[in-house]
């Protein structure tokens, strides 16, 4: 385990973090905030400038990363940065618990956007921003954008970006990975500044269509307003961040691809025709089920188009509360929050790759029984689906639910029933936010006990970062190979 | 599609049911029950000798039957088995609805014991007999049975015994199959036989130890007091039963060689030892978990032991009503469920068997992130995991989910919320019976609606079935097939 190239990194991305705290700083400023709130981050910002500059003092001789080292880099990475991200909140004494404030960090840096929070509109509008940022900053990942920066990169950003970008990765979009993480995030943060321009052109005011726009991109969830989007009663702002959501859950490279002028190549893309066709298909079943909730034919359009979006994008923004949909539009919903968003976006669940990938094994199995000796060949995005790949995908799938389920036993201890427990785990391991009933969009995160904060913190970093970089945390291996070099050393 | 075959060996199903019903037209005769409870007996009788003998007057030339026949015969004849079971309850009048009556008369073949029934002590003497010897015949599965007594068997047991017998199979006693399932046979009626008598010793009833014998045998959960098994107020008779329910989880094979006299063969079976391990680990975590609702230790240990017997052997018989007990233990009570019993059992669920392997490939994958380039092989029993074996595995599992989620939209229209649809379909598909909240061990079935009964009832032959042999009855490819041959013929 090469400890001093994995310390020195993440005294790197301690030294962004205390670049990114200068914008709620600035914003602070710019409200004319209390004194308390600059110190926070004042306070805040010193802490990872020496932290930061102690753990990078110089670049080690030995600068090779392996697959392992980039697991443990990206997950002590999220730790450290959700760790200190949440200090602002305890300093300002707007979340005077670590613990919750950790929680609120973790849930903004992973975009899952649940919150203890009771009453949002409380906070000053700096921590508001800061909310909002983290989910910019995680949507895209933290260690995508310094590597952007970075100037000379080699093997060790390919473990890193395979570490922290979701889903099953089938290919990269150029050779040298510096350039890719560079355009990624380029189209990340153009598209981001469209959509707040859309939002204020459509009458929001300025600061609430960048933070929105941010919540949006990172498919995140944050709101600023106690009621949500609800709040904003205009149908174009509805309209305009639905399809954001669903736009921000698309597979990044296909936005290159179109940049690079291949039109065709991108409407080819099986996983997003997919991804449009079950949105589709989930708007059309919905809107039969619940016509008799609405008066208005078009208000309910609005209502079920905004739900399904938030909810398959993961992102959790609510203009209804479809906790009291009828319970087959919660079934399909249920559905679409652990389906998720593209690989290669900004939204969580088990990403429409890997479903797709699953629908077509059932549907092989089912062909096969009717014609005896029949070989049935599988195909991805108009590539035959390999061994090895299949392999990859139903063993995350055992890892995933076996995960799941160590979660569930993990919180039961203190919660009531089945489905506040079963909701919770749901809405966090996927990154969605909201669940239902008692964890549904009206409500919040504030009753849970500080064990099951901290556990559901960790349900969220293993949703984001696809398990496994979580996961090595926990293997004793680890520590061994560990103390062996450290003593090798010495 | 070898149809005249299916349709002899569904001709020979029917006339051995035909044979089952007369004892509980003996049982009708002792009790002296009202003449209308004889009819009933008597008319389904002679409708099944009928169809029976239309359907299997002589044996077809072509007697060669492949997987996919043995498929297609093992489940229309589980359908037609509890159509024709279902009658005597509709022509007695004591469940009027066709529906109510076949969703009862499967549940009673697949031995999930989930019932529509509000007042079971209403039913007389010959109809409780006949509820429960359906889980006697369904346990151990009607067609081993038919090929237990049919003079020759070829090829086509293999495949019959492969659709009806649960969990992946790791090989079979001996070679000859109709040998081999007259083994099974002697050793479950003998097991069964001496569970009654042992039961009868302990002070219960003849009648009642010879239902719940069969009960207990099948793993079918049907009682024949309002109170199940809490009726008897007898530490001695609950004991026995729940060891009973476990040993009837474990592989049949496994006596076989007990009886062979391979005692240390018998206890080197990994299955048994997870089993059993998982067992005892539930009991211990749910009596430190729920102590404090018990004043006596010794109540907790005995309800305690039932309820994780009834559960993970997937019967349903309940002495304390586990809805009630906190949410800990439930979550467990949730994983036993779906786990079920060992392969080759009359338990349902997944199997042992399957969630050992499940267990070992997340555990290798655990052990694969902390030391790079170690290849981890995986055994069981102690052979190694092939690659055939583990696809099939994760396949099941795939389909096992999909299977799932559309059973669970399905039931979902007129279902009030989640936990009760989640409830419903994990309890019916893993052949348990009673779920929680509202269909907990105190409720029942009676209020769904006919559609769901219906939905239901497929659920319980799928879980029975291990799904492929239900499945297959919905594939196009079958009845392409079917014409195709018929046409050829004419």
């Amino acid at each position: 385990m090469n400890i001093s190239m994995i310390k020195y990194i993440i005294g790197y991305i301690l030294k962004l973090e205390a670049g990114f705290l200068i914008f709620p700083l600035l914003v602070s400023f710019y409200f004319k905030e209390n004194a308390s709130m600059y110190k926070s981050y004042f306070y805040t910002i010193t802490i990872l400038l020496f932290i930061g500059f102690t753990f990078s003092r110089k670049l080690p001789k030995n600068q090779k990363m392996f697959a392992k080292e980039g697991l443990v880099t990206v997950s002590l990475s999220w730790i450290f940065l959700s760790f200190f991200g949440a200090l602002p909140f305890v300093f300002s004494n707007y979340i005077p618990s670590l613990i919750d404030a950790f929680f609120e960090t973790v849930s903004g840096f992973t975009t899952t956007g649940a919150s203890i929070l009771t009453n949002v509109e409380a906070l000053p509008n700096s921590l508001l921003f800061w909310r909002s940022f983290t989910h910019l900053v995680g949507g895209m990942g933290v260690l995508v954008l310094a590597l952007a920066i970075l100037p000379k990169s080699n093997n060790r950003s390919l473990h890193l970006m395979k570490a922290e970008v979701p889903g099953p990765t089938f290919g990269k979009l150029v050779a040298k990975m510096s350039y890719n993480s560079r355009i990624l995030y380029i189209i990340y943060i153009l598209m981001t500044i469209l959509l707040a321009i859309i939002l204020m052109l459509e009458g929001m005011p300025f600061f609430d269509s960048m933070l929105h726009a941010f919540g949006t991109a990172g498919t995140g969830g944050f709101g600023i307003k106690n009621t949500s989007i609800a709040y904003y009663n205009n149908s174009l702002i509805h309209y305009t961040i639905g399809i954001g959501m669903l736009l921000f859950s698309l597979n990044f490279n296909l936005y290159y691809i179109l940049i690079l002028g291949n039109i065709k190549q991108f409407f080819k893309s099986e996983e997003m025709k997919w991804f449009f066709s079950i949105v589709f298909l989930s708007i059309l079943l919905i809107c039969l089920n619940i016509h008799s909730i609405y008066d208005n034919v078009f208000n309910m359009i609005r209502d079920v188009f905004f739900t399904v979006a938030s909810i398959v994008s993961t992102t959790g923004y609510s203009t209804a509360d479809f906790d009291r949909w009828p319970l087959f539009s919660k079934t399909i919903l249920l559905f679409l929050m652990f389906m998720g968003g593209c690989a290669g976006s900004t939204a969580g669940g088990l990403k429409v790759s890997r479903v797709v990938i699953l629908i077509k094994n059932t549907l092989k199995e089912f062909k096969k029984l009717g014609s005896s000796n029949k070989v049935v060949s599988l195909k991805i995005e108009g590539k035959p689906i390999t061994n090895d790949l299949m392999e990859s995908i139903s063993s995350y799938l055992i890892v995933y639910i076996s995960v799941f389920i160590i979660i569930l036993v993990g919180i039961s201890f203190s919660l009531p029933n089945l489905n506040t427990s079963f909701s919770a785990v749901a809405a966090t391991f996927n990154n969605i936010g909201p669940g239902f009933e008692s964890l549904g969009p009206t409500q919040n995160y504030s009753a849970l006990t500080d064990l099951n904060k901290i556990i559901l913190s960790f349900s969220m970093l293993l949703g984001r970062l696809e398990i496994f970089p979580v996961l090595i945390l926990f293997s004793p291996e680890i520590y061994k190979n560990w103390n062996k070099k450290y003593k090798k050393r010495k």
